[in-house]
């Protein structure tokens, strides 16, 4: 922290903090130390079960208010912006990296615009660390020269989708959807639509890294089916692309791995 | 650590440890323990400076060796097998994400291959955090949908280059070249033929969260003379697409943010 105290300053500095995948291991040093040194601690529920049970008791969940409504971005935003104008450091905990799909960019437009300093902190992104502890590599030497994350929540059904899935399935790298449980048979039949064979391997990891982690495997043609058989839900991650075969080859020692820890279920 | 010592086993544990982007601060705490924790510890040049030097005194350089020559990767792998089959729990170090162009795929499955049980730690990775750490967000949502990892390593003027340019220029989405200081008039080059907008905003990102941090901004018909004027070298990340512009808002922010730092250096 580079501020002595209140006396020297008028405006505190908000931190746009990642929580990382879910595991509390796995948030960076930094984090865990902004997370104490911090004068208010502002969260919603993305980072998952282990790591809010950890935070202070005072601190503000701002995804979800009295009523059971979700605060707005807005009011998130606005938020901020008063805490550090009472002369608070704020830790912003959200889930994942703030910059992939946690829209970090606009809250750190919002405090930019707003004068009040800020710092980014980037963390492990479960587009990456949901398939790695699941055993799959996002590239591989061999397989996959590119990978592309984009987010599920988009309906690739319509027109307008800002996803271009037929580009996608022509990088012939490996895609990872975030938030992609729901929309699954779109997004599956568009990229054979586009081309892709029905035997590319696709897995869905729900919960990566949490507790009761699961996973289901089966290629486009077969993983809706293999989705509603495992009973995946949200939050999950859809990997798709041949390194997704590679889990096969390394479950066994996975499970190894992660045999004693007991709350990590590597079924499916 | 789920073994109770030398005693209960005949085989030890490999972790494949990702070291994150650069500052020892954006480590995982799984990672500092573990560094800790193991037995041995073998590393290369990638993880950078000031994670190096905290590490003991005994950790093995596979990066180099006596005769100026860097160890092959088959060398590596057979280096932790034998470590392994000594009953030593053995902390991999590897520059960024093990699974994002870090070959963990391969040192993974060589050690599935031996019956050597493994475990793979993921981290930050330079893709996301250097750009954030120069205030640029890989996505967002009113700029970008999707975001495209790749390594310039390859020779994108060959015929049998695995990056097919044109499908990651039709994406529309942010791209991020990893190790592609070299190779920017080729790739930059490939995306303006593949139709993308000269004046699409390119930012390259030398060392990223390291001391020295340089940024050098432009556009895809600009960013090879920003480039050497800035004289960047590797290791740097090439952000590519809308969001590169937002590095311009958020600059002055970042700056302050920073100051007091003193071994981040903004410019560019």
């Amino acid at each position: 922290m580079r501020n002595e105290g209140p006396d020297t300053r008028t405006t505190g500095t908000v931190y746009l903090i990642g929580s990382g995948p879910g595991d509390p291991e796995l948030m960076t040093v930094k984090a865990t130390r902004l997370l104490e040194d911090c004068d208010v601690v502002l969260h919603d529920k993305l980072p998952g079960p282990k790591i809010l049970e950890s935070l202070p008791e005072d601190a503000e969940d701002v995804g979800k208010r009295a009523g059971g409504e979700r605060t707005s971005q807005a009011e998130t935003n606005d938020r901020l912006v008063t805490l550090a104008r009472e002369g608070k450091d704020v830790a912003r905990l959200k889930g994942g990296d703030p910059f992939v799909f946690g829209r970090g960019g606009e809250e750190a437009e919002h405090l930019a615009d707003h004068g009040i300093p800020f710092e980014v902190v980037p963390a492990v992104t479960s587009a990456v660390a949901a398939p790695a502890v699941a055993g799959i590599p996002v590239t591989h030497r061999d397989h996959a020269s590119s990978v592309s994350f984009v987010t599920g929540h988009e309906d690739p059904t319509k027109d307008e989708s800002a996803v271009d899935w037929d580009a996608l399935a022509a990088t012939g790298g490996t895609i990872v959807v975030l938030m992609g449980v729901g929309r699954l048979p779109g997004y599956t039949q568009a990229l054979l639509e586009a081309g892709m064979a029905p035997e590319t391997p696709v897995a869905l990891i729900e919960r990566g890294t949490w507790p009761g982690q699961q996973v289901a495997a089966g290629t486009l043609e077969t993983i809706v089916e293999a989705r509603d058989e495992a009973d995946i839900s949200p939050p999950a991650v859809t990997v798709i692309g041949d390194v997704a075969a590679s889990r096969a080859h390394v479950l066994e020692f996975l499970q190894n791995a992660y045999e004693g820890e007991g709350d990590i279920d590597m079924e499916g």
